[in-house]
């Protein structure tokens, strides 16, 4: 979809901004909008509405939109909520091309404030005017500048592009990035998202030279394919930083309470934000931080894993490597390479890694010997707390030009230096490194746009429940590894299908009706011959009267894994990969990708499982051919994506070898 | 133990101070230490001892300790490593009671440094005189006052004590009580522990009436047993909150280099500190906001795992609610309860919990809205981004006098009122969640002294490795359940034996030297009569023709789980627990007591497993008997604690049922 930037731009470089509610009262929220639109030195002409006023703040006011001498092309509707399909009605009408509605109470506030919505979304519609809100605190660029936002705390102008549902969360980061001394570039709150998501302002920051990381809270998603699509397009460029609110069962419950949105599988939907390019955090603190800190790299990035902890204070040393161990960075021991000096250096200097030169080194060696180390790795961890070595922050500052450097320090001369400097800094190293650990994995990530995967052409299907046979029979046609397999309506067919396929084979009762198949005896293993399965005929025949029989090949146990498909609400068709058993039931660890997914993606997400031990050999067993458990979830996804009317499919067991990958059993729903 | 709160006291309330080693130049370390003690407004006599200055300082100077008028209670060595055992050894000539060496250069710096350290070991050996250091900061007493120390971070007077082997840490930790308004009561910086360490100070803390919270850096440990039993004595008057750094193997490398800690197994150690009674941590930021917490809440704590979100920013509330959810709190939904306040809140507020009022309601209803939510639950976070009402900040005030509050407001005006007012506030929601978290976990925790569990009286197993037969006669001697089972030299004996334990048996090869019996075709199954038994026999005796057989009641099939006993450097004897197969060895839930364990601290470890649900019932099956796995444990650890020879046990696997829980296969190695 080629997104249409000028749609997103009058509002953040608008030519001329109108307030609809502006006030001479600066305590009103009309009054507090045109006053810092007004003070924060927006260039372009500004035409307050208020239907008394001659003049507000200085300015000729105008009693309506339509009595204005020319378009606005963005409004500010400031009005309450009851009047905005009015307001509305009238940017419509002035052919106004961007409107932010701030007012509170509509879809989130019952059916009165949802009545009030649909009017406005009825004025919307076709009209060529695009709306932020309802439900905001407004939009921001520090850069063009247009103030057209309220917020508690003023931020300065910097690399970081904000995009928020909630206007408080935008106040939290605005203070947060102050203290860190990094600031924002576009600036937007986006409340209900009436119209205007996350997706379009993703473009537009994309396309912002200003922007060099986006930071992004949601609450809700819109629509997750152009989220995503957007996503995609955008994060080989600029990192985007996101944290999606109501994670866990909890956090859904509040967030439907709160924004009426709806309740979407947080696993679900973090995998595929991630899968897409983004970098998915779960807390307030990990997104101010990491967001600042891949606005201070400016698009330096480590290219491996390998960091080292450069300190003088060896205990924040050993609880940084603590933290290196738990976010998977490489520490690689650096007392051979830096041999050369340690004739120069305390006695009880540490040159492992960390780097542990103590407050008693010669100042002049700072520069020099964390030269060297930085020389060794690929990012560099340094820490000093109390410490406050002008030689060590200058180093710091030299090095972090050509190679990502983030600082725990704690001494104030050395703080300064790093704000004026552009220079991460956090006052623990659990920050430090759990940021540097984002900045690895976007360094070691391919930063080629993430293609979507590929449908494949709708097979006709019944409605139904389809049991194993006619499941597999339907993936089989796919291409996808199932048993070799028949269904057998007499003894004599049942012996001459094992026949075929090669004895020992098994007997299973074959039909959909028939769940839990082994809890109730519909399943007898490792039939040797033709009098074992014609006895086992005639027995499960017996167990089951009305219900054919289907006789299989026997698969050598190996790893016991469940894919499976869903249509979900808010995520659309996903694949799931899980290890069979407690590890998918008990120990929840699946991960998914939206359908059709390529290859990569669920390689990818197949390394994302935390038992990855056991894919790769466990207990000297031989690891597991992933490709093939890949080409399995792709084709399943491919299944999915091009038959809207399957809504879920099991592949349950599918057993995995180092060579082979065979569906065993499998069931599929269609609607 | 009985503690001997005078041989601490000279440390922290001394009552006159040498400086060996005092400056008029305050750059040099003896200049600055005698100007903190003179600045710091210490009241008793401070004796310089300069061997060429008659004045230091404004103070009279001596040229040795020797001929000081008086004894000093407290010697600070300022002097370098080389000199130091000199420098004690006239501390202790002149009967001093307590000595600070703050020189690096000892056992962290090599063949001559660990020299010095040994010649200062033989001089305080016996000799009266108690030592902190060296390699440390000093200490310094808030309250009393005196400042022994050196810190980059002036620290201010409050409830916290701080023991930290690491020096720079304290002062990450002070510049973080700053920032949060909290104070010092004690602080000891006590580097190398040649002779005090955190034990003592831990039992000095919990008698100081000034301190409310105690906070432990903590990179090696010098004595288990002392550390766990002040632990055990303190912590259920005082939280006592602990961060271990070399929790991982690259933090344990990292530690070696720093300071010769023992390694240990961070798991272990955290598992042993937590049964003792302290909150254990994981990071620099935790163990601040921890302790923080710890100390506003001034010995409030909340009754039970409900709390309540109230906020007036409802993304963040839902982002709270997720952080709840990760952290086992309960939101009781309070829609119901606060129903009658509806009416005069906005529409679009939410009374589940979150509360989430928003900015519109009346400010004269925070109050009454904030407290009735707070009658409903025992703690309440309360949230603000960008908003700053006083009503609201004036309800949390009121509440918090008598019930856990923790904050998260970005808002100028209310953080003055908190940190005046003693309310913790973070700036993040996952900060103020986590650290309600430790609150809960200590208010439900039961806070009478932990008791040590008790050994059982040694009885006589030869040296080597013991197979199974031999090691489930020894356990079952001391009561554990083992299965039925009897060791057999002939067919006819395997058969007389199956007929009393009662078919149907396994048959096992019985030897110690065969390990991993069932990989080896040593376990045959299942044998339902003489005939099999007979059969067997002979089958087992051609595989191994030297070795006796073990006929064995078959257990029905239940949750296997390991249960192991160990030696362990630095930790001592330990039982650990852990769920059979790939949760023990590829997702490492295991759990670790201290032996002699009481069953009270097995049960709690064995509701720290990931894997509770396979303990309660999974997928229909009925819950095992957690107490008589529990007595396993205590029973195994009384034997280990009795038994100083044995160095492991390996029970593996333990069948759980709903009744029975039973050994089915054990072995011992004895030294």
């Amino acid at each position: 979809m080629a997104f249409d930037l000028e749609q997103v731009r009058p509002f953040f470089e608008p030519r001329s901004v109108a307030v609809l509610g502006a006030s001479n009262d600066t305590t009103k929220f009309g009054g507090r909008i045109t006053q810092n639109l007004i003070k924060d030195g927006f260039k372009g002409t500004i035409y307050p509405v208020n239907r008394s006023e001659k003049e507000v703040l200085g300015l000729t006011a105008y009693p309506a939109l339509a009595a204005l001498p020319d378009a606005p092309e963005l409004v500010l509707v400031t009005i309450p909520a009851a009047s905005v399909p009015g307001g509305i009605s009238e940017a419509v009408a002035v052919k106004a091309k961007a409107a932010v509605v701030f007012a509170a109470g509509f879809a989130e506030a019952g059916d009165k404030g949802l009545k009030l919505q649909q009017e406005v979304t009825a004025h919307l519609k076709d009209s060529g005017l695009r709306m932020i809100g309802p439900n905001c605190l407004g939009v921001r660029n520090m850069h063009f500048p247009v103030n057209a936002a309220t917020g508690a705390v003023p931020p300065v102008a910097g690399p970081i592009s904000m995009l928020t549902q909630s206007g408080s969360f935008g106040n939290a980061a605005a203070a947060a990035f102050r203290d860190m001394g990094v600031g924002f570039a576009n600036y937007a709150s986006i409340g209900n998202m009436l119209d205007i998501s996350h997706a379009e302002l993703i473009h537009w920051c994309g396309a912002d030279k200003n922007t060099s990381a986006i930071t992004i809270f949601a609450e809700g998603i819109k629509d997750i394919d152009t989220l995503l699509d957007a996503i995609r397009e955008v994060s080989p460029k600029k990192p985007i930083v996101i944290l999606k609110a109501g994670r866990s069962p909890l956090g859904q419950r509040a967030a439907l309470s709160h924004t009426s949105s709806l309740a979407t599988d947080g696993r679900v939907v973090s995998d595929l934000l991630r899968e897409a390019g983004a970098t998915v955090v779960t807390s307030m603190e990990e997104l101010f931080d990491t967001s600042a800190a891949f606005a201070r790299a400016n698009g330096l990035l480590p290219k491996s894993r390998r960091t080292a902890i450069f300190t003088v204070a060896g205990g924040a040393g050993v609880v940084a490597s603590d933290h290196c161990y738990d976010e998977k960075l490489e520490l690689p021991f650096l007392e051979e390479k830096l041999a050369s000096w340690r004739p120069q250096l305390p006695l009880f200097a540490g040159l492992g890694n960390p780097v542990d030169v103590t407050g008693q080194t010669k100042r002049e060696l700072f520069g020099p010997v964390f030269e060297a180390v930085a020389n060794e790795v690929d990012s560099v961890i340094a820490v000093a707390l109390g410490l406050d070595i002008p030689e060590y922050g200058a180093a710091v500052v030299k090095t972090a030009k050509t190679k990502p450097v983030l600082c725990c320090m704690v001494s104030p001369n050395n703080e300064k230096l790093f704000a004026e400097n552009g220079v991460a800094n956090f006052h623990s190293v659990d920050r430090a490194v759990r940021s540097m650990r984002h900045l690895v994995d976007r360094g070691t990530a391919k930063l080629a746009m993430r293609e979507r995967g590929t449908s494949l052409a709708a097979r006709p299907l019944a409605s139904g429940v389809h049991g194993e046979a006619a499941s597999k029979a339907y993936l089989a046609a796919y291409g996808l590894p199932v048993t070799r397999e028949a269904e057998a309506k007499s003894a004599e067919e049942a012996a001459s299908a094992a026949e075929k396929i090669g004895y020992p084979v098994a007997l299973k009762v074959s039909s959909a009706e028939v769940a839990h198949k082994s809890d109730r005896s519909g399943v007898m293993l490792g039939l040797a011959d033709a009098t074992a399965v014609t006895a086992a005929y005639g027995e499960m025949t017996k167990r089951f009267p009305d219900a054919p029989v289907l006789i299989q090949e026997m698969v050598a146990p190996g790893l016991e894994l469940i894919v499976g498909g869903q249509r979900m609400a808010g995520t659309g068709p996903v694949v799931m990969i899980g290890i069979g058993g407690v590890f998918t039931e008990v120990l929840d660890d699946v991960v998914f990708c939206r359908a059709a997914a390529t290859r990569e993606a669920v390689i990818e997400a197949i390394g994302r499982l935390r038992a990855q031990r056991l894919l790769d050999g466990y207990r000297g067993q031989p690891a597991i051919n992933r490709g093939a458990v890949a080409d399995i979830a792709v084709a399943l996804s491919g299944v999915l994506a091009g038959n809207p009317a399957i809504t879920e499919v099991d592949l349950n067991p599918v057993i995995a070898h180092p060579d082979r990958v065979v569906i065993v059993d499998a069931l599929i729903k269609v609607e």
